[in-house]
């Protein structure tokens, strides 16, 4: 499975019963968990998210609506006696941050904790099936957004055909690479008639917060499913510049440019309810669009 | 009125839908908040406490369940433009935290804060109608409790009688004080013909998290309510007080000691979903005790 689930999707207060910024990615048997708002490990038990399963946890920004409640998640870790290890991949100063917590509060980390301060774009994290890298975005600090590419995969062996004409076991990653098979007597097996195709590898964007910026488009081009911040409807497109942020049509103008296959909008403003302006708004550009629902999964 | 409104009863790490310590005492038309931890902003939204009207915020320790909440809490008001001065009271080093937190998210506060540091036991805040004092406990780090007390008020003029006696309006400021009347003829009127007492001031005291520790009696004797941590069930006794914490039963032993006149117990364990007992074992020694609810405003 590859999704992401929405633990928080409004901007800066949370209001409406809508939560700051969370998401945890599930990718495989991995969560990763994106941002982390104040009030983020609550959310985390309200939708019985296995916390114990997530090993790396990035932070866009330092804004209090993307980070406030990664000491509380981390001290409880800490109270949970959770011992495999916890990758951190975030701004240099949040470690400055959270090391002066824990040390005021004479918590003492249980696990192998490891801070990776985040200081250009590129890759952060080369897993087995999937990738992590960073981009930056326009906000009014220092911002990156992260995109999750899932690997190429091998192909699949058809193991009731391969077994009928007697292939030897070392030749299995030949064909999981997709070369053809010799045979002893000379005879070529062409790969296709022993294997399938895997699935083509998806990806998922995030773009924390950012002004409209076409600078995003290359980072996210062809992207599965992208999550652009709509922190605004349209006709405030003003007040969403002046703040560094985006709006409904600004959103679905980057996925439309990017060429992805599904947007979806959130960070939504605290003054707004009712958000089904939104998501109209945001279809008149890119009709694929979803206004992302906290405690809902969007399969990527 | 004089009540306090349970925003958290759970120890450390939230669990079973409760949240981490915060308190909102209500006195007359001032709110105070006893503790921040995490989440205490939504919980303020959550029971429509009115957050303009919290001028003061007391922080008992800096153990992340009972300050988490506090720099979210801040950062929203200022995203709301607040304007009215906001005093924080705690521990010296969270003064540093919030203005790094601050300043790495650029947050401008719009409002006059003042920072308090608590440095030693005594007077905190003498308002005109109450004031608000701390004490010591006996707990891992730093740690402080805190008692709230109004003022004795003034007597109560029976305005119809005075009408009635022709009495000069500069002589009730002397009839509120409780002194007898001297009519121009000699006549003396008794002042308790003409006003009848206030009602008793009324107090709260809170005792953060503490070890059982009988030196905390003096600062609570007499007290109309009492906030006393009950972590654990009597039969984790030794864990309890390797843990710098306290007991039902303790608690218990506290308020009746301490000659109460009601026992509020919280700060339940994460290991327990149901509290049933706890209020159970607390009322064994101290019949007049309740566990304290989340939403719910027991008046003092």
């Amino acid at each position: 499975m590859f999704g992401v689930t929405i633990l928080g999707n409004n901007s800066a207060i949370p209001a409406h019963g809508r939560h700051p910024t969370a998401q945890i990615i599930t990718t495989g048997d991995d969560l990763l968990l994106f941002d982390c708002g104040e009030g983020t490990q609550i959310q985390i038990l309200n939708y019985k998210i296995r916390r114990s399963r997530i090993n790396h946890i990035f932070i866009s920004h330092l804004h209090g609506d993307h980070y406030f409640g990664l000491i509380g998640l981390l001290s409880s870790f800490a109270l949970l006696s959770r011992i495999q290890p916890l990758h951190v991949y975030g701004p240099a100063p949040l470690k400055r941050l959270l090391d002066q917590q824990f040390h005021l509060s004479e918590t003492h980390i249980t696990f192998p904790f490891h801070f990776h301060a985040i200081e250009q774009d590129g890759l952060l994290l080369d897993a087995p099936h999937y990738t992590v890298s960073c981009f930056s975005t326009k906000h009014r600090i220092e911002c990156r957004g992260f995109v999750v590419r899932q690997k190429k995969r091998k192909r699949k062996i058809l193991r009731n055909l391969i077994e009928q004409k007697n292939i030897a076991l070392d030749q299995y990653a030949l064909l999981q690479d997709g070369q053809d098979i010799t045979l002893e007597d000379g005879t070529v097996i062409p790969n296709e008639s022993l294997t399938i195709a895997a699935t083509r590898p998806k990806s998922y964007a995030f773009t924390a917060d950012t002004l409209f910026d076409p600078a995003i488009i290359p980072h996210v081009k062809g992207v599965d499913l992208l999550y652009h911040e709509a922190t605004y409807p349209h006709a405030l497109v003003d007040k969403a510049a002046e703040r560094y942020h985006s709006t409904t049509k600004e959103a679905a103008e980057i996925a439309r440019q990017a060429e992805v296959n599904k947007l979806l909008i959130g960070h939504f403003s605290a003054k707004f309810d009712n958000i089904t302006l939104f998501e109209e708004e945001a279809k008149e550009v890119f009709p694929n669009t979803e206004a992302a629902m906290e405690g809902v999964t969007y399969i990527v």
